[in-house]
């Protein structure tokens, strides 16, 4: 039976993965610094920081997973786009492929971005798009693909590489965009944005859970994009929001500045993924967003 | 003054380009597992094994250099292009230059490698062409010169590659094309080699060390080819040494398969190299070769 390591399996793209993964045929190991998280029968928790290389070459000499899902990375909200923690992961990322090909993986999926490509570059696509990150954030995520390639190369295992655009849902941390304006709309606060005319690839969480269990359970090879193939404003976005709260008022467009080089439009190229996986995003924009405004 | 933290001196590129640091005005720290080289007024030795992190990051705590040249890597030849051993180069590499940036450092320089390219785009150019590495090797440059980048992003020093092509000259170790046919040759034995009509852009080693001393010194950043911008096939070069030998006799091509994957032309543009540092190589392959050739 697929013996499946999970990283970083109660972060906000992780936990969908593991809630994912409870209805496949396999044994679930999940790790992270608490060593524990959602019970599940197919579960069993570890503790360990993966951000040592140590910790995570032993976990993976001990379990010896068949499979391995990558989702542990610095995400926290607003600081992982220029942390030096960045570089951490990479190194250890580095030391955990190489380790889970030497004992016997596999099938490695890790998580991606859009922060790699070049963004002056619409739609992404994976092979044809160049890879220059402008953050740490994506130099670091190109940078341990490049190395989990080495790896597969090495031990001969298979690998692919999922890059999420912009993931929105349950579980969404409340610094990001769809609950931090969702709870400054409940709380009758303003709220202050961007201009908001950046077109994105807003993506279901669950689905982007979905696609990367897909990809796991897959033999494909290589770089998929992770969205929907659909650009929609962040005005957009945050009107919707606004107008079901009955708070349109509330919203300051043009109050804060965007970040220096925020590209005006990140949407990705889905052919790839249509073709090799036959995977089209189950759910609209417009569906995602009701499901997080319902109470 | 500046103090140049030198790493793989005593390697094929790494030892010319320290003999042509000698002549500019600053101090020289270089590491090898040994801890010993050539000695020079400039030259401070230290021993190391920069492939463990905590080396790597002690060192650069203790010399606190202002530039660094990081020409160490594993470079066995026939072997490097597939050893696991360039996952632990790019570990370690990652840490030493988020040390060498949270120690002060301003300025470094890699050697990169025309193996990072894709080979299918002709010529080569640092910012067109696709990194699209065949090799474990061409992989974990590639996916360290992105975390030299993030270092420097983080810390705030400037950086740049220089990714080299064929280099030949003094010190080439023995196993190594131009090394290899001459010592057949004069030991009066057949010379074994494929088809060769592989075109290449051969580099005099010196000329090599001369432009990645160059870019330590300028303030140029991002990847710069190292090369000459001329094709020259392997077959004509190993002729030339043949016929200087006056041993043609002995030549045997297509007796040995070329590598899988191997590309038909692999040259470097110079464009960028030309426009950014004025900068062309001074040695032809003949006048290299015959440097070779001499007693």
């Amino acid at each position: 039976m697929m013996r499946v390591l999970v990283t970083g399996p109660t972060g906000f793209i992780g936990a969908h993965c593991l809630r994912r993964l409870h209805s496949e045929d396999c044994k679930i190991h999940a790790v992270n610094r608490a060593g524990q998280g959602e019970t599940n029968a197919r579960v069993t928790w570890h503790a360990g920081d993966l951000r040592e290389a140590a910790q995570a070459v032993a976990l993976v000499t001990k379990i010896r997973p068949t499979h391995l899902l990558h989702c542990a990375w610095v995400a926290t909200p607003r600081i992982y786009g220029h942390s030096p923690e960045n570089a951490d992961w990479l190194q250890s990322g580095a030391a955990l492929t190489f380790a889970f090909g030497a004992h016997g993986g596999v099938r490695f999926v890790g998580v991606g971005s859009s922060a790699e490509y070049d963004p002056g570059d619409v739609p992404c696509a994976e092979d044809a798009t160049p890879i220059r990150p402008a953050t740490i954030y994506g130099k670091c995520k190109a940078a341990f693909w490049l190395a989990a390639q080495a790896a597969a190369q090495v031990h001969g295992f298979s690998a692919a590489w999922g890059r999420i655009f912009l993931p929105y849902g349950p579980g969404d941390p409340a610094q990001r965009l769809v609950p931090s304006v969702l709870a400054s709309l409940r709380a009758g606060k303003p709220v202050q944005t961007t201009h908001g005319a950046q077109q994105r690839d807003f993506v279901y969480a669950p689905d982007v859970a979905d696609l990367i269990v897909r990809l796991l359970l897959s033999e494909e090879v290589g770089a998929f994009n992770v969205g929907t193939g659909q650009a929609t404003t962040i005005r957009s976005v945050v009107e919707y929001l606004a107008a079901r709260c009955g708070r349109p008022e509330l919203l300051q467009f043009g109050a804060i500045e965007p970040p220096a080089g925020d590209p005006p439009v990140l949407v990705a190229d889905m052919t790839k993924v249509h073709d090799r996986l036959g995977w089209r995003a189950a759910t609209s924009i417009l569906a995602g967003l009701d499901r997080v405004l319902a109470p």
